[in-house]
Order: structure tokens, then sequence, then C-alpha cells
């Protein structure tokens, strides 16, 4: 097939790297950005260029921030003695959305999964161990994910924890609100069992 | 939900507003940015901002094209004296990828369809029926898609062109080569017989 001039190649192979997006795509998405307004393509231009130029990690949390320290780091209506460790920041998102907790994070940036090349090197323990000795701290609420990988990285936290003294707890574990015994597996159930509470 | 900082936000708006890209899709390819090398995320916004500032309409056949004029309006090997008209410029690069054809193009930019809000004053018709009231065109062979909307876009050109006495000719209908008769449709089929050709 013939070739379209190189700054629309450029177009569509940047857009090709993008993930779920393959050729095809690109091509129709560098089409559509060929026939937006100038203005319209622009702005994502400008909005990409902005989200690499003003969002960092916060220094403490390594919450996505666009100062040094992230708003919940840096709000001192927090109770910053109880830090809540999650994976991601849509995680913090999603558990913020609740209004229930009043503490502050501690974003890992991932989990461990050594058969995804994921090793807990690469995720901001050390620094969450820091943060622990630093002292003040009282309580690490364990977040991550309620599966393997999560349950994984939330055992190798709670024994490096374990010298600190620190309170070390982990989410409840049971039925989802709103779900249906009927439906629940095995998983669930046996949770939902075995962590039942006094009525 | 809570809210991502503006700066993120405004990323996950631009991305969502690309076609076929959902709230979901914009998120993850929001955080897919985010954690990219800046060099990687910046060449993608470089190369939007490239395509909208270097690409515009060739002046003569509406192809996309970096100077006033597209590289096949500016090559003098090519038979000036026969237009191809197609809808898109992806039609003519389908069509200069077989090889065959040595003449110039018209893009029409799109097709007429009522019902789609594409009228013919949409399109680049004027600017065709001016080439080739110019002189100098032999031959306009009408290459819009062969159906419903390519099909009435075609005729109303060739209604146009009658007057300039212009030899205005169509891509042929039939059987497409590889295919197989016992699962071809009846509209392929009748093509086939009505267009039969002396062996």
């Amino acid at each position: 097939m013939a070739k379209y001039s190189e700054t629309i190649e450029r177009l569509i192979e940047q857009l090709g790297r993008l993930p779920g997006i393959g050729a095809r795509s690109a091509e129709r998405l560098a089409f559509h950005l060929l026939k937006a307004e100038t203005d319209d393509a622009l702005a994502l231009s400008d909005a990409i260029r902005a989200v690499k130029l003003n969002v960092h990690p916060c220094k403490v949390c390594y919450n996505l921030a666009e100062s040094d320290v992230c708003s919940i780091c840096g709000d001192p209506r927090r109770d910053h003695a109880v830090i809540c460790v999650v994976e991601q920041p849509k995680d913090l998102l999603a558990l913020e959305s609740t209004g229930v907790f009043r503490g502050v994070y501690h974003v890992l940036m991932g989990h461990i999964a050594p058969l995804e090349g994921a090793d807990a090197e690469d995720l901001t323990i050390d620094a969450l161990v820091d943060r622990v000795k630093a002292g003040a701290v009282q309580e690490v609420i364990l977040a991550t994910n309620p599966n393997v990988s999560g349950d994984g990285t939330a055992l190798h936290i709670s024994s490096l924890l374990a010298r600190t003294g620190v309170k070390v707890t982990r989410l409840a574990r049971g039925l989802p609100s709103g779900g249906q015994i009927e439906y629940s597996n095995k998983g669930v159930l046996s949770d939902a069992i075995t962590e039942r509470r006094q009525f």
C-alpha cells in the first residue's frame, strides 16, 4: 500500500503505540484529527504535553500531584497517622469517593507479580517503610486488590512492617454489598464465612 | 467518584473526544501516557501538532499535501489529462498501491448522502468541474465507492460533466478477483452478468 506523507505516517505510528490502538484504529484516529478543527486537535496535543510536564508523583505518597506534595498529603485536616496502602492512583480515587477514610495514602505503583516481571524493588515499598520508621504512624491499612498478586504484595509488606511495631490491618473480605449469595463464587463465600461478625 | 487533578482530567476529556474512545478507554490511555517516557508522550503531542500545522488539502486535487500542491499533482511524469475522482484520500492510496493508474486524482472529501446531512455543496465537485472546464482534461474516471451513496455521487457528477463534453468513465463492476461465485451476493452477480466481456 502506498504511504501517506511523513508527517501523517508519524502521527499514525505514534497513535498506534497507544495500548489497544491497532494500525487501523491509528489510521482512523489520525484522519479524525486531520479533519478536526485545528483548535480541538491542538487542545489534545497540549493536554498530553501538560500532563507530562506538570504531573509528577507526590514526594510523600507517590499519588499523582501537580506540586511537590499531593492535595491529600498537603491537607492538615487529614489524619497523617493512618496510611492506606493502594496499588494505583485509581484505587486511591475509588476509596476517596466513599468519603469514609480520613487518613492519608501510599501508592505502591503496582503489585508484586514475578511472572509479569514486577518485583518488590519496582514498587514504592521502601519509601513506605521509611515513612513508618520516621514515626508518628499508628496504623497501616493494606488496601491492595483482593486477588493473588494483591494478597502477595500485602503479605510481603506486612512482614516488612512487622519489625516496626506499627499496627497493620487490611480491608475486609466478604459478600459484596448488593450482590447475591446464589451467584457468589467459592472464594467470596469462604471469606464471608471465615470473617463473619457478631450481629 | 473523586476527580483527578485538572491537568489529568483535561487530558482524559480530550482523549474521550476521539472517535471510538469512551470514558474508560480515555482514562486508560491517559494513564498510559502518564506512565510513558516523557519523550514518547511528547512525540505524540508533537505529531498531532505537526499534522495540524503542516498538512493541508492540495490546491489542485484536495489530496493531503504538505506543500501547496500534492506530490502527485506536482509530478510531471503523471498524465494530467486523466482525472480519477475518489471520495477520500484513503481511496486514492488504495488505487495508487496498484501502480496501474498513471493519471492524476480529484478527492471529493466525502459523498452525497442527504440523510447524513452531506450535500453536494460540501464536496469539492465545483473545483472538479472548474478543472475540467479549464481544458486539457480528456477523461474523468469516477472511482466512488460501489454502494448507494457512491453511485449517487457519481451520477450527480456525470450529469454536471455531461455539458463539458469530457469523456466520463467509471470503475468496472463484477466478481471480486479471488472471490467465489457461490458466496457472491445478487448485486455482484448481476453486475458480473450485465458487464460481461468477450473472451
